[in-house]
This record gives C-alpha cells, structure tokens and sequence, in this order.
C-alpha cells in the first residue's frame, strides 16, 4: 500500500473523489443520451468495502437512472427457477446504470465456501457464467465485475469494530463469523471462479481494499478509464429572469418546523 | 434561520448529522428485530433537497433493509392501472424502511400545476387518497409524510448553479424550467394538497429548505422524534481468535489493479 | 334444483353456454374499446367449481386481454406486506378483464375456519375490506364477487370422485381433506364475511353450484346482466381477394409430423 | 390428413383427447413431485391454432401450476433491456409448466416480416438463440418448441370466418390481415429460423394444423412421448365417513340467485 495509505485523510480522500464522481456524472448523461447500458458488479470479501464504493458512485447521480441491486435470500419460488432468473429481472435498461451489491457469483463464493451450495450447483454456475455473459455482452451491455481484496488481519479489526459499534452491528451476521474460519476457503474459491469466468469478453479486476478510501479511488477511476468516451455535448440552456419579483413561500394551513437548533437530544428509550 | 444557518460548514454539519445516523441504524435495527414497516415520503418543490436528505437517511443503512424509491415516467400499462397501484406494488414489507423521492402526491404537485392530470383526476386522486393511507396506517405501516420548502430566490440559485454545472446538469429538466413560470400555482397545488390530505392518521410535516444542511437536520430530528423508542438490546457477541496466524489475500491468475496515485488523468475526450 | 337439473346434458348446456360465450366476447370488445377493467373475485366451497366457471368464461377471449389469477402460497416478503398488496398487483389496466380464482376473502375463509390467521386478523382484513373496494370502484374498476354454493353431500360425492380417478388427484390437497369436518364452520365464516363486506358499492352474489353446469349458466347469465351495453359497433372490414394463387407450406430442413393416427399408445411406465 | 380427418367430429376428438388430458395430468403430477420445469413454446402462421391447443393442454390442469404466457407489446423500458429479459420473467418455477403463446421468436417471424425489427436485430436474435436455449436447457428445463403450420387457403377461410364472426373478429388484427400479402416471407422467415435454431439440444417440431383437432391431437400426443416417463405412484387415500349427516348450505343474509331457467335473454343494447 506504499507509503502510508492510511494516511489518506477525508479532505485529501474527498478532494480526489470529486473530480471522479463529477466524470461519473459525464458517463451517466452519456448513458442517458446514447441509451447506453451499464452493469457493475462488486465482489469481494465480507468488510471489503462493497456497500461504500457503490455509495460512493452513486451519491451524487440520478436515482431515477443509476439503481443498486442487493438481492435478498431467494424465495422458494425463485430457488426453483433458472438460476441467473431473479438476477436478469434486475438488469439496466436502455439509459440505465446498476451497480449489484453481490451477484450472480454469490454461488460460486459464499454458497461454495459454506455449503450452501453442493459442489455439483457450484460447477454448473461456473460453467454456464461465460455463456451467460456473453449474451449480455453481446447485446450491447457494458459489464464490468469488479473483486475486493481485504488480507484477514484488516478483516478482523473490521469485525472488531462492528461487533463494538452498536450501529455497524447490522453489518455483523452469523454467516460472517463462520466465515472467519474459512478465509483461506473463500481465497481458493476466488481462484476457481477467475480461473473459470475471467474471459476476454467479461474479464475481472481485482482491487486491494485494506485501505478502504485508496481502493475506492482505484477502482473508480479503472472503471472511468474503460468506459467509452463520454463527452456529451450540453446545449446551452437560458433561464431568462423572471418577469416577476421571486415569490416566496407562505403557509395556510400548517407551517414548517422550526429549524434544529442543534442541541442534542435526549436518546429515546 | 436564526443566526447564518448558511453558515453551518461541512464539518459541524457532519458533526451534527452523525450522531443521527447512529440513531437511524438503530431504527433500523429496531424495525428489523419487530418487523416494523417504515414509509416516508418526500415532495417538495423542484431543487429543494429530496434526493439529499434521501441520501443522508440511507448513507449508513443495510441496503437490503433500506430501500429508495423514485418511480419513472408509467408505462401504458401502468397508466391504465388504479393510480396507487405502482406505488403499492413498493410498499415495505415486515422489517424494511422504505423513502420515496417523490410519490403518488405526484398528481397533486407537478401533474396538476403542469396539467398532465386534468382537474377531476387531481380532484379523484386528493379525495381517495385520506381512505387509501388509512387502509396502510390501520394495516401498521408507519407513514411519514415530509414537504420541503424552498424560496423562489433560492430556487432560481440552485436552478443557474445546475445550469452552469455540467455534472449537475441532470438535475434541470424541461419541467423544471417551465415551473418556474408557476411557483405560486405550486403554493396553491400544495394548499389543496394539505387541505385535503393532512389527516389525523397521516399528517403532513413542512421543512424549510432553503438552507439545505439545516434542512436535512430538522427532518431528520423530526422523524427520530416520532419513531417509537427504538432500543433493541443487542446480545454481546464474541470474536474469538483466530487459533492460526491471519491470512493474507494471495493471488494466482491475476492480480489486483495497482492503487490510485492520486494523479488526475487527462479526461477522455 | 328444481325438475332436473343433473339432465342437463353436454349438449343442451354447450347450446345454452355458446350464445353468453359470445355475449362475453362482446363484452370484451366493449372493455377493449373504452378502456374499462373488469374484476370478477370467484369465492367458494372447495370443489363447487370455481375453476370450472372460469374455464368456461376464457374460453373463447383473447388471453391478451383475460388474465386468470390464481395465486399461491405467499412468500415471507409477501406475508410481511399490506395484506392486500399482492393482489393489488394482480388488478386489471385498462381494457381488461380478470378472473381471480380465490381472492383476497382467503383470510375470511379458508385461514378463518383452518386457523391459518388468527382471529384479529380475519376481524382486521374484514374491516378494511369495505374501504378497500371502495377505492377500487370508485376508480371505475367494474367489481362482481361470486361464493359458489355446495352442500356437504354433493362436496363428499365429488372429494370421492377426486379421490378415485387418478387425474383429479390434483385438486385434493390435505387441507381439502381436513376441511370436511369443518362445512358448518365454513357457512359461519361466509356469513361473516356476508355480513362485513355485502356492501351497496360491491355486493356478494351467490350461486348454488350443486349442478355445475346449472350454476354456470346462473353465473355467467347474472355477470352479463349487469355488465353494461356493450353492443360496440364493429366497422365492416374488407379482404379483398388475394392478387395470386393462395400458396402452400413448404418445407425444407424439417417437414411436420405425420398426423395422429387414433391409435392409442401404450402408456409410459 | 388421410381418409377425411375434416371429418373428424367433436365427439371422435373429444374421445381421442380426453385419454391425453389424462396424461397431461399425470406429467403434472410428476412435475409437481419432481420439481421439474416443464416449458413449451406455440409458434405459427397466424389464424393456425395456438390459442386452441394451448386450451386443449390446459382445460383440465391445475391453473395454480400450468400457467400460459401470452406478452404483450413491449413497453418502452422493456424494448431498451436484454431481449430475451420480459421472456426470462416468465419461465417455470420448479414444478411448473409453464406455455408461451408466441415467444421469443416473435422477432423472427412477424418482426421480422413485418418490419418491427431490422435486418440486424433479427440476425443478432436468431445467433444468440442457441446460446440461450442451451443455458435453460443445461440448467434442467425441459424445453419444447413447435410451429403450426397452415397453408394459405385455409388461412384465407379463417380470416373469413373472423371477419363475419362478430364474436371472434377480436382474432383479427389489422398486422394479420397485412400479412395476408406476405405468405412466403413467413415461410422464408420460418426457415432461416430453422437453419439457425434447429439444433440437438431445442428441436424444432412442425406440426400441420391446416385440420385443427387432428393438429392439436398430434402436437399433444408428440408432447407426450418426449416427456420422461411419468407415472407416480399416488398413495391410497382414505375419506372416513362423515360423523354426521352431510351438512347443507343454509343461508342468512342473502340467497343465491335462482337458477337459470334456459331461456334466452334479449341482448342489451
């Protein structure tokens, strides 16, 4: 991680970030023009920083046109059907960007690892995954799968801090204290899933997260670099003045709260 | 405002709102353990701060517990369908918190001043809509209904900032432009709005956005305050060590990008 | 059932049902052509013959036009959300026509009598019910609810008739088996829902199905009778002749099947 | 069509069938046990028989597991996404079968005749289907595809008919009777279909229905002999005599309607 990556501070992090996130804003009005369809998916490991990267794409573009997918435990009907179905359901459309928050790979990571999955679902994923892809890609879908790579000591004191911090707790669950035992598990299940799916037409990156901020800016700014030219050229747009003092709001029926005064309140209880 | 509410920078803003985000996370972990269903709507004018406050709301959350809604454009179909039907089908189910930027007070805002609802729908729309948010508030759903307003001044601030911000450029569609010929008849289509639909079961609640940040606090407050005590005694939870030396990520078919260097890249063009 | 009616053979009823299919046709063409939607919910005894009806009402319509719903068990998502919300996605847009096989009186019926719902949420869902429908036709959605009658003897004959020929196996399910012991538990809990929810918007309609064929035509007489006009005038349409002879199929990498000969197969075993 | 198959009259079919509607109903059962998905594709002229015979599969089953699929025109989100992704949506759940009315080779026929689809599109649709069908089919769905075949003068006969039937004049579309004029080019479109998606994993099956009872016998007798064998054992079932008399409706708050009495209404008008 160089010299001292940790070192990083939110203002230096945020000044680097928002250049970035402006250029993000570029690709999504290019999407929006072009009809343009992006997909990104992010793997990686539990703590790796997969919910903070895609927060920090997203945050300042359209919620009408740029969507997360973080899909629930199927449902018994959805176990029942084609395996890649409920994730097909949530694929962009014309205009779209969508970023999911895990995958179609979840089979071949978490359900592999703890047996969620029997070897033989594990192999026929992984063999049907290039195929799947390909028409994806083939139809114009611009696929991008990205994997976060987080070294166990950092995996610990993440886990550290969301079993002390009583609001990180949600991020803490059974499935990833069991999986503490099998870190070196997950990093084989890793190699065979790039060994079967990092094809030419979908290929994967890799990013270290054990510095969350330094990875964030690395794989945006990969991703930035792989997608197509995005300069669209914006019409001048007038706002020619009012022809009337600017009006001002007032109240009939109820007003507005008054402003928070910023003391602290008492906690509930 | 009081005293320079403009004047409240980033880092007492932040110092502000985290100690709310730590009490959503608990909220959220609250409604998780209970099976509360939490819904909150947000409508206001254009540029007031809907997708901010949003964003600030979810910043922290589960996404697979906390979801945004901002619906497009209906299709045929769903023009065809009974006017909530849309937004039904988003509806929280057990446990889940669910924000709309912008709901189905979309007849009474924009389709009405803007006349793409013709009177008797806008008039069909307010006068279901008391019976209609009954059958969810008597049902248990938790409803939040949330204004936010904005000055004329202010709006046309934000509006030239958009147009000469290229990245903020999708924020200023046609519609907006055209509202600006109809601030008042917003006011009156808001008047109306409260007048029919700030019920007993489902009251409304105005916030000043003029200031954004300050804004965003008193919401928030707001709704922390009306929430039922959220406290949820969370079992302590043990991490035993690791009974082997942590691992470290290694890897074979391909390794991970080398980290940003924090030099900016000529854009593409 | 009057001088009988069990007399009523295939052919008379076939010669009685055809003119309402038409009819029905032309009520269809009506929904079509001025955007109505129609709902008919089919309630009912096991084995009266919800199914049957239905049938004999889509037969001839267009299936891109008649939706048959008949939904399943609900998932955990779904049984966490508004009651009514899965069926709310299941209503008719514009210029359609749908058939719900069972509905959401369900909770008043079978969960009631089975304990699948516990009392206070049968007494909720009755409560909001009326409401409920309100919205939907004060909408303009067209409502028709039918409860097909049975009495216990015909029910047993018919359980006996499912129970014997392997291919109605299908509609005798563990349930069915141990409702019988609860017929008189059933017609309470009717009249309970009769009492909740016969209301002057969305009136019950029953029909004695102890002669299927006989309650069909009832059924279908009565839903014709209260649709209204329907006659649509149907513009006279040309085909001119053809300018060539009519040509034929001809095949070139695979040709059709040789046609069924009427020889029974052995059955696979 | 031998000795006069015109001539076979409805009570011949109905014996002939009736023996294959107990069959299906055994496949039904044995997918329901199995958890198979069972999935089948009508194609074909126009007028040529799709409806009928997915009907004719249909009648009998059990609509909580056989479900038809008959898409509607795409809306403008569902035209910007992945082709085949509104066709994914629909295909059975373990234990279902699941028929499409038209298919995804909607766009090698009538699209592609007809001018909704370019050159481009059509060939991109055709070489991707291979693909496609060979993930479903890998996965364990049983896929199964026919095209009913019909010549010109019996299509001319029909269209007759729809055009003075007012009943089935809902049949007739004004892209039918455009492409009344373009005979050949489906049979063309048809065998570039072929050439590209006939292939050992999805086949292909033509079935003549200029005679629509003898096609439907033959498609569904076809149907048949592909499906794995499907008997299952069905356990003995015990109905124990009632405790009681057989209880009979009895009615409080209102009375069914009388029967219908068979005579014929005056149409309203």
């Amino acid at each position: 991680m160089g010299d001292d990556p940790a070192g990083l501070g939110h203002k230096a992090y945020r000044a680097l970030l928002e250049p970035m996130q402006e250029e993000l804003s570029g690709v999504a009005r290019w999407a929006a023009s072009t009809g343009a369809r992006v997909l990104v998916l992010f793997e990686g490991r539990d703590t790796s920083g997969k919910t903070g990267v895609i927060h920090a794409i997203s945050e300042k573009l359209n919620p009408r046109q740029v969507r997360t997918v973080a899909l629930h435990t199927p449902s018994a009907r959805e176990a029942g059907q084609w395996y890649f179905q409920r994730y097909v359901a949530q694929l962009p459309t014309a205009g779209e960007v969508v970023l999911f928050d895990r995958s179609w790979y979840n089979r071949a990571g978490v359900e592999a690892v703890m047996g969620f999955a029997n070897p033989a679902q594990v192999q026929a994923m992984l063999a049907a995954t290039p195929a799947f892809e390909r028409l994806l890609v083939d139809d114009g879908l611009l696929l991008f799968k990205y994997w976060l790579c987080c070294d166990q000591a950092e995996q610990e004191r993440r886990f550290a801090e969301r079993r002390d911090d009583p609001f990180k707790r949600w991020k803490l669950s059974d499935i990833d204290l069991a999986a503490r035992q099998h870190y070196d598990d997950y990093t084989c299940a890793r190699e065979a899933m790039l060994t079967a799916t990092h094809t030419a037409h979908a290929p994967w990156t890799l990013v270290d997260f054990n510095d969350q901020k330094r990875g964030r800016l690395t794989l945006i700014r990969d991703l930035l670099d792989r997608l197509p030219s995005t300069e669209v050229t914006v019409a001048p747009l007038d706002l020619p003045p009012l022809h009337h003092h600017a009006a001002r709001e007032h109240y009939g029926l109820i007003a507005p709260l008054p402003p928070f005064d910023g003391q602290p309140r008492a906690r509930r209880g």
